[in-house]
């Protein structure tokens, strides 16, 4: 996997995603709160964030979002994460949110054995319409230049048009020798109007040829992907690693461009308990992160989402897979 | 202007109309806030909660929310409110809020120079696409019983699907010899994608055949029902009182159903100052409120809806019109 | 044992007990606090709540309150709590509360190794006042109709007159067919001042003949009935299994008519983490509820409540008891 | 009037009164907030606690508190405000409040037209039990050397015993060439069970031969020493500042010992607005302080006590009357 | 006055001074408060950011920074205000802040009669100890290109190095063609100790050659600059606004380059309630801005910052001076 | 160890030290945060502090600040702590802090993996400006009357100064009989520009002929005394027992008049799990507390402290060693 030099570009690491108005009523359940604390959130894009604020890259976010206070909110959020916002498309706002919005995502961290609670409402957000030709990719990667692209699952899940989108933008990236990851990320929430699985299997898969570095948890590969992983048991909580690795050799063959093939591995024993760990699949061998016990979780949203940034950033910096990993 | 008995019947009055979850950022910007606090909130829902809060009767509202945890805390607040809920009618969210929705209300106070600045994310919720057939009427007037009905501009400009919501409930109230009030609340983001003013006159012209008392402000009468005020200048701001009695009268020569007419008068001269007024024209004659010259103003959302309800309260009350304005 | 209908009767559950301002410091202590959260509990109204919120059940509680605006905060607590209040009865204050108040309590939730600390603010409370005669039980057990009727220790501890407001309407409920359930909940503060344990157990073990459902904790059933517990120790913490199922069968060899009798198992590790367990004593055999070892604790404040209104909710669904437990 | 020398004096005033916890829900109503902020309050502690904070003197108060953690919390306050504990009288708490208890004070700062709201908790407080004999006044003023005594009618109209106690206070702090002031602070609620106004005006009558300073209200002097107004209406709002004077001179005439009277005049043109004045009467000649028209008004409670720690800050630093008011 | 072509420059503005950490405790006193709500500023930095927020452009400050959390808090918070950050000197902290450190600037708003305090802690901070040849003003200028320049008398006086600091940068400027403006901001507390005014007069007055606009208020022009203004009183609150205008005509006499001198004027009738109004001199008029009287005061702090940047956005988007006052 | 009587004495301890604004983000990290709780701290302060809250002895504390708002809040804090003031020096605020100023220290509490974090900014502050001859030290230990004396090597290590002034105190407190504690507390910032370790160690050697009671965690004795423990690692955290007894008896070799020497003993699992234990040598013997294993962390700041204030109360008390450890 060769990667674009630093000095030929103006960014790091470039995302396409939707971002969000996450609403936290703190301590409380989100039905029976009266205060609830703002900030910004997304799958992809926390990947751009994380890897600006823990690792110092210089990243930015492709995305849109409809220009009401809403929308200038997460605007700030994401000024404040320091992520580039000059890619952002700003839709006009109608007024009342029939035709565009912005998402909106009201999360509960959980606490014990009362589990994260999380209600994300997102139906007709700009950055769902978003359609081919609307973003100068060749700009971005070209002109301006980016080591890294990343996308994922949830946006191409968003609605018809985005998989075009995310298309175009791997595409572009692969012209201008922009490295390309991709993070399965398979909610359900998003599939089940337009077909469930099998049509997420059917997006993701017509992606995977474009893809350098692919990510997902446990259930993602089976889901989002297709792979049946022997010895699953329902809640795939106690697959084996030796199932694991059968799978991931899987991915690598059936899709030789993909270097690198990585999973995280979380046991929640209560919502403020996990054992986590994480494995990647790369150059033949696997390597694997320690495993760490009984992790104290103040909030685990996102916790995918940081392990990417984390293996990106080892992979940008040159670093060996053991230690990204 | 003839009141069912209070002892026949099991609520004192019952309104129609969206509930939104308000999300409010004390003194600071929408778009810098970092902290939301919570309340519920909704012009025909207002006037439910105010009769009961400030004046003790039994209200309830019928609406209908999207069964997520956000409807879950708007059904929360309007408990804490004391409004009755059995007529709330639950749909199944989507999971995403593609399909259905529940209403958001961003809300600033403002500060004197800087004016007080909402932005409502209401698009494909529930409530608007309440449709005739849903809510038995005849159960709530007839069977439980209620002395007043409430609904308005706000409830029918949700959906094409609304005004017939209204005019069925209305028909009913008739029916059971239940009083009915109407306020205009022209709200231009309501109207503005399907037909405008002209779309919203039509709509509220055909209602006001059941109509036993109309509320609007300054502008409402103009924009919501088309008549022309002599002497208004573009903001309305200085409109002679006696060009409104001549409006009023004009009203109830076109529907001598409507027994009383009543209109606020607000002047702001800063967010936190304001000329509050009231006229109210029934038998004949009008009926003045004391001018409050420089009240200071905490929050003004919701003034309007707060006349509704004390004016209501004095006619349930048998108060003469005077008291009640 | 043998329930109501659900068909002929408005509400589920019918409790009494004091309800009272709960202030909570937060992650602080009482004494140094300088900001407190407001929240309504009460030992026999949780359990009202409790399956109201948690299981969606009507549920009523009975109490009298001082109408102040500390008695209005606590209607308003309750009412956002979903409970009905038509019984609850309003007392005139004094202004000063010399001759009826309102109880406050102040908890702190305790962490690690501080334990939770309360200080409880309830003499001379309206409900203390409460006296045979002032509630209409005919009316609530029998023409609206209730399948349970819930009280317990803590309100019997009350005053010298609420030992006869519970016999009262136990009696009303046994005439109306209502299970009746009784928490013993000893709290030594409520009786020290007026005979003590022996007081506490001459009142509990007259009311255990109108009782269906028996709960108590550990300590409960010897302090506030009296029974030897063989192999208790000083704090009764290692109390064996065995020796428990043999004074649960005592309990029932002693008053025949109660049907269930249940106890709560804690172990408290710390104030942050606690083993929770529970058994019940029905037709003749023991159900244990699946330990929970090391649970994280948030506040244990009414956890036997909790316990209380899930048992009662698994009876009242008509589930087995082992289920129930 | 003379005053003691600071140098052999430890304290420069002693202020013997209640303090209660304030509860305050900051810009909402008591009867529909969430959250309180704490602080502590007492009419005659708040001009102890205003002389320490606003003007660095050395001041202790005397009361009574029942040792529990809301005791502990008032005790924390106080510390925070730097007046001397040394001389507050823990009782033991019962642990219920059915004996003993410590004061409460819930209060709402008002805001526009909406008045200030309080709530008070205060029967049966540590302090209102207080008797003659328990505290050591000799001690106090004798031993260790004050310079000024303050109380007033507050601590008169706790309870049968207080005044007695406010008596022996005031027959040591004489003894003692210490000087005394007294604050008629009229509070219906207090003496409304236990003789109204005519007991009031008894108490407060038979104390005045020892006062030096008597402070008061515009309607105090009526209301709490029964001294009648020509020209006073119902309100006493429009009182003529002449018939005021010759109401002071009235009381100089008949209690030659009071040095110095005292009235704060205040109109509340909102809760939010209030013109402000205050009079002296001494030497026989009237000194008026400037008229503060329109000011801006945050929380108005302990008002009238800010003016009484200025009025004796400047009597006990020995400038003109004129100044002091 | 020429400005530069927006196409050719990547930045409309440019600030150089000092960003501190504010530290506001709400409504409450500094010294009593418990909670700080923590935000970012400076004199010079203000206007950058109220170009970017309020009016949408782009710019950047130079600044230097300790790199310790809380410098790390001051760039949050400067990201979250969308000023650029590229040219911010970050300077090692030595752990304790005795060589190196950030400033704290704690300000209390004020209300009413109690006017706004403030108190800043910024010895030795990293910006104090620029010095000429650290910042690489041609590359800001010339190569990535700005519009305008803006310091002012803060910056200047915080040590021995800034003024020629700020000289170095206005050379470097009118080299570039960049319009540079100067906002005279005396503070006595910078100067008390190196001289006072006279050294704040001779700093300023040897920087006036290079500057274009000239801003100050009421004070600054007699204090920072040294003219007499005849008529001025004391605190220079009656000032006539002939007398402002012959010292406005003499600075531009003395100083024939500076095209524009612009002055606020602001009479505070309490810390709630101020006049407002300002005015501007150039081409050889006068324009003076309409008079806002008894504006509500949230927050007075940075109103000067504020007119500066509205000021200079007019000049920027080409408007005439009549409309940018 | 011979204690002076309490009888004879008006403080229990006096505490010689810095107190610091802390300034904790809550649950968020500094460099995000954007509300602060506010308190006060500092090593030898929070012994005296301790001895006041948790034991109720009367201690004082010796120090210096700066009197402006920030100043203020730390006496605000300080006296709602109640420990004694009477001795704090305040010296004029320069009113921008270039030449003396007050400490702060932001400190986050760390979460799970996510360390503690702490950021002092405490240069040229007013108590690093003490100078021996400012203290009264013998009104302080013989005039008033002190048992014991408490001081340490944060102290002594803010400046060139004051450690002279430790010497004079100690010397002052061995004249009155008064017995001295000294906490090495070793912290590298403070060292690092002036000679680091062997400064240190230097500095503290020379204060040892003084102490009664040393104290430490297992660095210090290293770090800050220079003593060579076998067996121990880089950080020290497998350090086995009997190589520490060997080191407390070496120091008790070298310093005879050392009677007690304890060391604290904490492994931190993670931010909020940590075991805790401790150790102290007297008399010849070695006496262990019982390990803590698990104890679950809230905030880990000032634990050295606690214990020495323990340790203290324990030995003020008269009780054994064992018990006081």
């Amino acid at each position: 996997m060769k990667l674009r030099n630093k000095e030929e570009c103006r960014l790091d690491l470039v995302s396409l995603g939707e971002v969000m108005l996450r609403l936290d009523p703190g301590d409380m359940r989100i039905s029976t709160a009266r205060e609830f604390r703002a900030s910004e959130g997304g799958g992809e894009y926390n990947v751009a964030r994380g890897l600006r604020q823990t690792f110092g890259l210089k990243t930015a976010v492709v995305t849109a979002l409809s220009d009401n206070p809403i929308g200038r909110l997460i605007e700030s959020l994401m000024s404040q994460g320091g992520v580039d916002l000059e890619h952002v498309r700003w839709v006009k706002y109608d007024g009342i949110g029939r035709t565009v919005r912005n998402g909106l995502n009201f999360t509960e961290r959980g606490f014990g054995v009362r589990a994260a609670l999380g209600c994300s409402d997102r139906g007709n957000t700009a950055v769902s319409q978003l359609k081919p030709g609307e973003i100068n990719w060749d700009e971005i990667f070209g002109a301006q230049g980016a080591r890294w692209f990343h996308t994922g699952g949830i946006f191409c899940g968003l609605s018809e048009t985005t998989p075009a989108v995310a298309e175009e933008a791997m595409k572009a990236a692969k012209k201008s020798g922009v490295t390309v990851s991709y993070d399965l990320n398979y909610r359900p929430s998003l599939w089940q109007a337009g077909g469930g699985k099998s049509k997420a299997q059917q997006v993701n898969r017509a992606l995977m040829p474009y893809v350098d570095v692919l990510l997902g948890n446990e259930e993602d590969f089976t889901a989002a992907l297709g792979y049946e992983v022997a010895g699953a048991d329902e809640n795939l909580a106690h697959l084996e690693h030796a199932d694991f690795q059968a799978m991931m050799k899987k991915v690598k063959t059936e899709f030789p461009n993909v270097a690198v093939v990585a999973v995280t591995l979380r046991t929640a024993k209560s919502a403020s308990r996990n054992d986590w760990g994480a494995m990647a699949f790369a150059d033949g061998a696997i390597y694997e992160a320690p495993a760490r016990k009984d992790l104290e979780i103040y909030d685990r949203v996102g916790g995918g989402d940081s392990f990417a940034s984390g293996l990106i950033y080892g992979l940008l910096e040159g670093r060996e897979i053991a230690w990204a990993v």
